[in-house]
């Protein structure tokens, strides 16, 4: 029974990942020791205020031709190193934003430099393939050996993209399609007439009103379809022709969690009810259920296994697919796919195609990501460095109250966040600091340290939040 | 006023691309003399059956992870080279389909090897920038002596995206924002506490059901705003939710075209005036209308300047935006953008953004592509090259009536298509004789050589062709 889908442009490493790798003392002696990067800088570094003048003036330049407003600083990428994100004026800071969650392995990763060196790499690179028709013929082992590593038990097809975006949105037209096949009756049934010319005119029965469901706050992506079932800010959404789609309330969970275990699960099963009557009850049927492991843009909002465990027993009660999108909670592979079964292939080729079908030349750097994740230990790593990160700031918190609440993320690697009142004032302040932090809906602080992050860059970055809290 | 996109993945030089280079009388000898790949083979070469056995067991390995159903070859890009692609048996064929028209200068291209092995490619591949928020240094200078040395006149705003369905989307969401921004009266007037609050659950007036207009026929990509546009095939568009938006006729033009000029004519004006109709009536106010230049996807449609002009006329005069979707007529730069002027930037941060915008490594492939265009004269040798080649076919047409019908592309490179009875027989045939082809709609064989393709290979081509008819 396919039933359930995985889309990401990144690998799910940190986050809810069932314990994929052993133990390994190593690891942990490394994540308390030994540094990843030994040329890293021993602490940030500042020489100008941010922007500094280097900054403004190439900024100004970039401005004639690309949109700036949403600058946050133009970066000096050969002088960045390991968590060390440097600017054009020679300022080094800790970056725990990485690129808003989408790289993994640090700066200039050795390894990952021999990878883009590789001749495989240079032939995908000039010869980019229209993968559906004429991949290169070492194109399964690319795949076998890089991103299918990365996929669930019983997940075994994989449809490559180029995004998050494209690949939610064509994880979609895989649930519409098998939606539309179970009402047909099978994958022989062939398509009536009347399909065929009415989807020619963007109407029914051929372009069915079926609808996706998602979550208030969540967030999937800017492309029509993923906008859709976008509901995280107006300022996303605002003026772009929607699909008439169903939301459902996120559970909103109080903290700390072990005080409010009752309220918590309460809170949980009615959002679990409104799910099952929305499927149920919605004027257009209920192809899937997609879903975020944590909501990681619209505030950092987490739910129990319970709650993803009822989701999926609603999915399958119901029969619809459920969709699980690990984007930013993967922690960047820099591609983008979804992962499927047999079952999810179309009945016909060609339903689910587009000329390029993703990039070899990212799947590489994929294949190079997990070697370098499993090389260094860096599941093992992200647990050990984000307890004792997570470990921290609960000292904080419980020393300045007025700027911590909700801290959570317990147990989920370093993928952690807390609201705070002057949020936008704090993320301004940290550059002052030498700290790159980011926020997450209105008032969050995410954490989105690389894979490589150990305790003690955790040491600064906690010295730092304080100064911060200090300047406020 | 911001009256015109253009969007690609790729750069227009071979369609309707007014002369963008002086005539080069060394680019003339080139193309009739001195071969762009001297180690290219002197004609197709054939060792199996295509596929052949080796061919056959790596899709069963691939079929097991990978949906090869559209799979046409294999390919062995280390040893495929200039115009011929090479299989895993051996075979070295002809390529006059490109990867779906996709890359335009050669198969292992020396100087495109040059900037895969640079250090601004190795570092754009590691390093990979969320370029709305941390573009590199270069960024302004890479767009500058790349991307934006094929921007329209007036057109010096960029807009950077990863392939041609998601330029696409962009473009038409630009054109949501300044229909939404003109009905509000500017940039200045604030959204209204309606419209933040509506547009969170997909409703009017902060999703308004707003429309881009195409036609029929037309492929625009495969995304949910995109798919709603293309209107070539069922197989695209079966099963998925579509926007209620409207198609309005693409003209059917006869051929010769110097024959039925007063009819084509009269076409092209009964479907301006159904553009016009539906711009002032459909229920679904019109934002923009999108066109190709060539229907590629859709049967090679063309049309006369006239009717382009006709467009822009109705646009203007209707006041909606008028986007050029240059996908394939562009030929291919291995990257997806649109252009635009300042206008139509929103009028505020973050209303067009996503995590990556775009990716720097193949941007700097556009780059290294633009170069070798100028470079080599490929603009010239395409025209040169396709006059010949035409010419040709139009040789073959006379001899073979029955296998040529609506022979069309004269004077436009080698951008040329001709429709033939049996179609799909003949494509398949053509690998018999060492040729790659691809068709068109139902029944068109489609041209698209790549830039690199000389009178030598026009010949060899010509003569394939007539093999395959015999074999008919």
């Amino acid at each position: 029974m396919a039933s359930i889908l995985r889309c990401s442009p990144k690998l799910r490493t940190v986050a809810r990942v069932p314990a994929a790798r052993a133990l390994s003392t190593t690891a942990r002696l490394q994540a308390a020791e030994k540094p990843f990067f030994p040329n890293e800088p021993a602490a940030p570094s500042l020489k100008t205020a941010i922007p500094g003048p280097k900054n403004k003036a190439a900024a100004a330049e970039l401005d004639e031709v690309f949109d700036v407003r949403s600058l946050n600083m133009l970066t000096d990428y050969q002088q960045s190193i390991g968590n060390y994100i440097a600017d054009l004026d020679g300022n080094k800071l800790l970056d725990v934003y990485a690129q808003i969650a989408s790289i993994p392995v640090g700066y200039n990763n050795p390894h990952l430099k021999q990878v883009a060196q590789s001749d495989e790499m240079i032939t995908s690179l000039i010869n980019r393939p229209a993968l559906g028709n004429f991949p290169s013929a070492d194109w399964s082992q690319i795949l076998r050996t890089g991103i299918l590593k990365a996929a669930p038990k019983g997940l075994n097809q994989v449809f490559t993209a180029m995004a998050g975006s494209d690949a939610n949105e064509t994880a979609y037209k895989a649930a519409f399609m098998y939606y539309r096949q179970l009402q047909r009756g099978g994958p022989n049934v062939e398509f009536t007439e009347e399909e065929l010319l009415s989807t020619m005119n963007n109407q029914g029965p051929g372009s069915p009103q079926l609808s996706i469901l998602s979550f208030k706050s969540a967030f999937h992506g800017r492309l029509f379809g993923s906008l859709s079932t976008t509901r995280s800010k107006a300022i996303h959404k605002l003026d772009i022709p929607a699909f008439d789609w169903p939301q459902a309330t996120f559970p909103t969970l109080k903290y700390p969690l072990e005080e409010h275990v009752q309220e918590n699960a309460a809170e949980e099963k009615r959002c679990l009810e409104e799910v099952e009557r929305l499927i149920k009850e919605y004027h257009n049927p209920v192809a899937a259920v997609m879903v975020e492991p944590i909501q990681s843009e619209g505030g950092d909002n987490h739910a129990s296994p319970a709650f993803f465990q009822g989701l999926r027993d609603i999915t399958k009660r119901t029969n619809v697919l459920f969709i699980v999108d690990e984007v930013q909670t993967g922690k960047a592979q820099t591609a983008g796919y979804y992962f499927g079964n047999p079952a999810l292939r179309p009945n016909k080729p060609y339903r689910q195609f587009n000329t390029w079908m993703g990039d070899p030349s990212r799947a590489l750097i994929f294949r190079g990501i997990i070697e370098e994740v499993e090389r260094l230990g860096l599941v093992e790593n992200t647990r050990v460095t984000g307890d004792y990160l997570y470990a921290g700031l609960d000292r904080l918190a419980q020393k300045y109250p007025a700027h911590f609440q909700n801290l959570r993320g317990k147990g989920q690697g370093t993928f952690i966040a807390w609201d705070t009142p002057k949020r936008d004032e704090f993320l301004a302040k940290a550059k002052t600091v030498g700290i790159n932090i980011g926020g997450s809906g209105a008032q969050a602080i995410r954490l989105r340290p690389m894979l490589v992050f150990q305790q003690h860059h955790a040491d600064i970055l906690l010295e730092s939040i304080e100064k911060i809290i200090k300047l406020l």
